[in-house]
């Protein structure tokens, strides 16, 4: 299944027949002081740095959240939006808390973007739903119901085809929507990467839909996290996520390998174009 | 399903539902001039000290090869099983050419070793299966038929298939058979990942033995090899493969963080464990 977004510039086509598509993490607040005294004043040019420098490592698309405390979503997010299309070309990744935001921002947006995100729970469904299919966006559906993250494939899985389901009926193709199962820290349970790799394969079998993860989540709390998230991105792409949300930066060459193994990448070229990208930067 | 192999003093179990056992393959003069020599004047020290290298770097098994031109197997692997039974606990696997050597070196091992190997073809089946059944041991199953290695996922699991069978019909029961589905160099054709991986999905699935595979061999002719074997070992476990045949040292701290996410490390304690471990030494 192809999942088309695009900016005024640029498409980029989702698909387990295509290498993966990065979906760049870091113009996010959280944990990131500077980023949020800068949204806090409406100085938007940390974000407009941090989106160059994304595109540069190999981001596809840039996830935008502008979630902070003392920062106005509804006012913030569409100027960040704005900066950023003025400064790169890849289409966006719209990241929301308040469903009132997304029509401030999708209405200047140019071009078919993400809505990060709806979730199974009947409020976001009922809000967020109906906007994604105004406004001709693809919407990133999180398997979170009306009593959080379930513990369980299978209760996982009964949301993400209801978010599927409830999206049809409305008009939104499946081709649209992106299922984000969910990595919880592995540090609190230990069966954690297993139950978020089985719902991904059966998503993928079930639904067929494209897929995101944020892989770094499933590290925390333990040492050596580089190690476990490049492992885990080999088996959740592995498993059936095409569209991972990640730090560029830090994943883009373990990305290139297994798009490689995954007979994704022909005669190998992206793979050796950044193994040279990273020769010449380090010589 | 779970293999049991054994030495005269330790047991090691092969299962999915377990921490990834490593076969260690260092024990192999292919390209390596010091241990050939060694073997060719009956000087079997290098092989003691790399038998205890590897064992200290944690595998759990040695595969045991002395294939080099001017080494008389027959003579020379039951020494060189002798040898390593003197200095190390571990099970062995022992690695032949010529089908006259397994019984020259099962005779004399204490324990229940691993046959490496019979493949598809029936000159192979025919000779080595009988021996196999007769000192109760494990075999390991290459995915070779009498035309070569096939190029399609169908092709490989017909023989895999045909190798299952034929061991059962003499009284090989299935969870001592374990299939390697082979991995060829992503190098000179970029679908060769993909049609072992599939391979070996569907290996797990129709027949659910346990299965090896020598991942370092994906690599060649690339650059960077090491990212490619380790993102490419995350793949094959996440597929199926549930004993490795690896440098351990090279390869370990990787393992730990995949049986870690596939919850097969109950409270991290292996990933936490190998982790410290590499934290003393090179402190």
């Amino acid at each position: 299944m192809e999942t088309k977004i695009y900016s005024a510039k640029m498409e980029v086509i989702i698909s387990d027949k295509r290498p993966t598509i990065m979906i760049g993490e870091r113009i996010n607040p959280t944990g990131k002081k500077k980023l949020s005294e800068a949204l806090r004043v409406g100085d938007l040019d940390v974000v407009r740095r941090e989106a160059i420098a994304q595109v540069e490592s190999g981001a596809h698309i840039l996830d935008v959240n502008v979630a902070a405390s003392g920062v106005n979503e509804i006012e913030v997010l569409p100027k960040a939006v704005e900066a950023i299309m003025g400064v790169v070309d890849v289409p966006l990744c719209i990241d929301i808390n308040n469903p009132a935001t997304i029509e401030e921002t999708l209405k200047i947006y140019e071009g078919k973007a993400i809505v990060n995100s709806v979730s199974g729970e009947e409020k976001s469904l009922s809000e967020v739903l109906p906007l994604v299919k105004e406004y001709g966006a693809a919407v990133i559906g999180l398997t979170i119901g009306d009593k959080g993250i379930p513990k369980t494939t299978g209760k996982r899985l009964e949301i993400a085809h209801k978010i599927v389901e409830r999206a049809e009926v409305i008009g939104i193709p499946r081709e649209d929507i992106i299922i984000d199962c969910l990595a919880l820290s592995l540090g609190s349970d230990d069966q954690a990467g297993l139950v978020t790799l089985e719902t991904i394969q059966r998503v993928k079998k079930e639904l067929g839909v494209n897929q995101t993860l944020g892989a770094s989540n499933i590290s925390f709390g333990l040492p050596d996290r580089p190690l476990v998230n490049k492992s885990f991105l080999a088996l959740a792409i592995g498993a059936g996520v095409t569209c991972p949300t990640v730090d560029a930066a830090k994943v883009k060459s373990t990305i290139t390998a297994i798009d490689l193994i995954l007979g994704r990448d022909r005669f190998s070229q992206g793979f050796i174009k950044e193994y040279r990208r990273r020769e010449a930067h380090f010589a």
